[in-house]
């Protein structure tokens, strides 16, 4: 696969572009992303799908600036899918013409085509096996039924922002929308039933910034952000029977406004029929699955057992010396496995203490002084695929205080395991940055005895003067003492 | 020269090493630095210089460790050098033998070359022309003139915190010390009188982190820190004059205690000899000063005009795309020369513009979403050579705001220039990274007209399409109004 692709979408609103750049095998990161609101879709609905000169025209203009941009970033390959306004245009191939002209093979995608991409990154990059995706655009509406890591179902409804505005919105018609809504929602085959929700798309991303305003939440980021569906219904409601000069007071952007109460009327109306309680907000959809898509094409688009994308990029491209990364997670690993016989640690936090382990040193990119620090910083915003806001805190707050003791006044201490808990991990951590520095790691062994004091045997043929004078400054937890033989 | 250089220098208290990667001809950085508190001086300062068996053996062991670790990060080139505690032991050769076995050609350098290395240190990682350096080591305190950017005098004293502990504070004789010191410091040259005062090495490290402490200072980094000597000198000699139990009250560290009424004792009379008015924190000294005199022997020792090894350094590593960083860069000093007709910006801003111009799509390595902000904690944290704290703040503050407004309440508004011309700055980057995107970028030409509304004239053949909707969300500052032409 190319080292640098871009996706182009060609949604009913706008036209989107997101680069990506390969950095292994299967790491990879978003390089650069860019909308244009050229909205090809308008006045369509009322010329029964026709698509009209003047916005072709814009979304041609911005096809063009798109490709110039990804010729910018050196890319080798462009994919560029068109959606619901071309699907359904009797004449689109007009534009598809335009395009060739300009040297973009564009291709129409059916709605099924379209709920599997979403499904496909939300499956790889968020960390859930089951739940259903909802993507509602400005002409359409596709959703995935997701249960054991498998798409099982997907479906394309004909309901979407900006045909709901032209018809109904627009007009003041707020009962006649609500009718065509639910009426679209028959057509949901009965096994779309899921507690999970993944919100794709722009209303799910407005609504979720809107939400994350109102609860002052503590991270700025938008991916893998959830909330409890109980809790919303009444604000969902005032989003789409308000008057749009409303929202802006509601925590809703400016270029949303027209599209954002078509958008919460369907979601709200969905959700109910899948009887949802959480939903898990995606900042992937179908761009990135068109890119995994290609990128996993040879993998039964899956990524393999345990990979985490986030973690090989971040790895790929900031740890220097990956043999000292490996030692340090084998070495936590050790340790993990040392303490099972007390059950001090509960099992799930094996892959937290590994990640965390594997890039404790990251921050020495930024700057060798304050590494953890830094090291925190990159972590809690960078390890943004398929881990939930929590694991990703968790990682983030072992790698900050892998040397010292986490304070009692902890930032974001409601989202995290007990202090006790945490401080074991850290320690662990800690201890295997020091010992990754001796000769001969591999040869660690750890013993846990059983007592009050929980002494942990730290066993090597030979630890040098310089780690047995830091493992002097390492304090651990008062639940450890240390032993070296 | 090696692309990963270790430099090693045992002092009398510590032995420490420091490993630099070169990432292009003159960009590097510090990639791991480590110490070990061996004190070889131990005991000698009563033994005419001879060094002690058990110290040696210690700094043997250290010095191993060392080697594996430099070895583990890929290192191709060492040096290693020695200062006082060798320099003054009648034996030393004992301890070079030994240190050949375990492979390290230890070189021991003279006061007059260890005053040298600080300086060149100084001098190229600390954005002044002229000052005093004073570094105060364990055994021996070295200083060198600076003038205009050249090293004008060296001299190396006799006089170091290890040596005032065993002779003087040991045994609380105070008098004693001082008198040591004012008699040390006469063999000073008459011309050693500036109102800068460089301040390398553990004590000068220590004072500063103290004070930071004590005033709450906002940025979390030791280099560059400046603070005024006035304002000090009772709390040096509380330092130096009170019990060592209650210098952890002062926030000096547990591992400074033994060490730091002799530095300070020494730090004061100096710089009251010197007639110091302003104190500029060192993070640098003699390894780096090693390491830049072997990176820079074929140039005179100094960096190109106009070079910042840390820009350099941060692009070379985060900057995917140098042509964009450069054309950016380009487009914002050909706005700063429109506006010099009008007078809005001091000249002294143009190279803050250009380094937050040339930088300000470093974030995007972090992740592309919120992108300002992760430029901001780049540049605040990792652009730490040759700027000073000012600089810093005013480029962080820049890329932050590149597309938006600067608040009213901007945190560290008083180390920064008005808002209103930090705004004009922002809005250059924000602009420049627009129409980087546009094609035939140098094209753009500039003209402020002279009016009440001072009006920007953007002027190129071809503004396309997505630059012009991107222009249309960009809000210049209240004083400027932009016009496309």
């Amino acid at each position: 696969m190319a080292k640098i692709t871009a996706i182009i979408d060609i949604g009913s609103n706008s036209a989107r572009m997101a680069i990506f750049e390969k950095t292994s095998h299967f790491g990879f990161h978003l390089l650069y992303e860019t909308k244009s609101k050229v909205r090809i879709s308008e006045s369509t609905y009322e010329h029964n799908g026709f698509l009209q000169e003047i916005p072709m025209q814009r979304a041609i203009d911005a096809l063009q600036d798109f490709l110039w941009i990804a010729k910018l970033h050196k890319t080798r390959k462009i994919i560029c899918v068109a959606t619901s306004a071309l699907r359904d245009a009797p004449n689109r191939n007009i534009f598809l013409q335009q395009a060739r002209k300009i040297g973009l093979n564009v291709k129409v995608i059916n709605g099924e085509k379209e709920a599997y991409f979403g499904a496909i990154a939300a499956l790889n990059l968020l960390p859930y096996k089951e739940g259903i995706t909802i993507d509602i655009g400005g002409g359409s509406t596709e959703c995935a039924l997701i249960q054991n890591h498998k798409i099982i179902d997907k479906i394309s409804l004909n309901l979407g922002t900006i045909r709901l505005k032209e018809l109904f919105f627009d007009k003041g018609d707020y009962k006649g929308a609500r009718n065509f809504v639910l009426e679209s929602l028959k057509s949901i085959p009965d096994h779309f039933k899921n507690a999970r929700i993944f919100g794709i798309g722009g209303t799910a991303r407005a609504l979720s910034k809107a939400i994350q305003k109102q609860i002052n939440y503590p991270l700025d980021t938008l991916h893998g952000f959830e909330y409890h569906f109980k809790d919303y219904h009444h604000f969902f409601k005032t989003i789409y029977t308000s008057p749009q000069e409303d929202l802006l007071h509601l925590n809703i952007k400016e270029d949303r406004l027209d599209s954002i109460q078509g958008g919460a009327l369907i979601f709200h109306l969905a959700l109910e029929l899948f009887e949802a309680k959480t939903i898990v907000t995606s900042g992937v959809g179908v761009r990135e699955g068109v890119f995994l898509s290609d990128l996993l094409r040879h993998h039964n688009q899956h990524f393999p057992n345990n990979f985490n994308p986030s973690v090989r990029n971040l790895k790929d491209r900031f740890i220097k010396n990956h043999q000292q990364s490996n030692i340090t997670k084998k070495l936590a690993l050790k340790l993990f496995r040392a303490q099972e016989s007390l059950k001090l640690l509960n099992p799930n936090l094996k892959n937290h203490l590994s990640v965390a382990a594997e890039l404790c040193n990251i921050g020495i990119a930024l700057n060798f002084y304050e590494k953890n620090h830094h090291s925190n910083y990159i972590l809690l915003n960078a390890l943004n695929y398929a881990l939930s806001h929590e694991d990703r805190l968790i990682i983030a707050t072992l790698v900050r205080f892998n040397n010292k003791k986490i304070p009692e006044d902890l930032a974001y201490k409601n989202l995290l395991p007990p202090l006790d808990v945490l401080r074991i991990l850290s320690f662990f951590v800690g201890l295997s940055e020091i010992l990754s520095y001796n000769q001969q790691p591999e040869l660690f062994t750890f013993i846990f005895l059983e007592n009050e004091n929980n002494i942990l045997q730290i066993i090597h043929p030979n630890i040098s003067y310089l780690i047995r004078e830091k493992l002097k400054k390492l304090t651990p937890p008062k639940t450890i003492q240390i032993e070296l033989c």
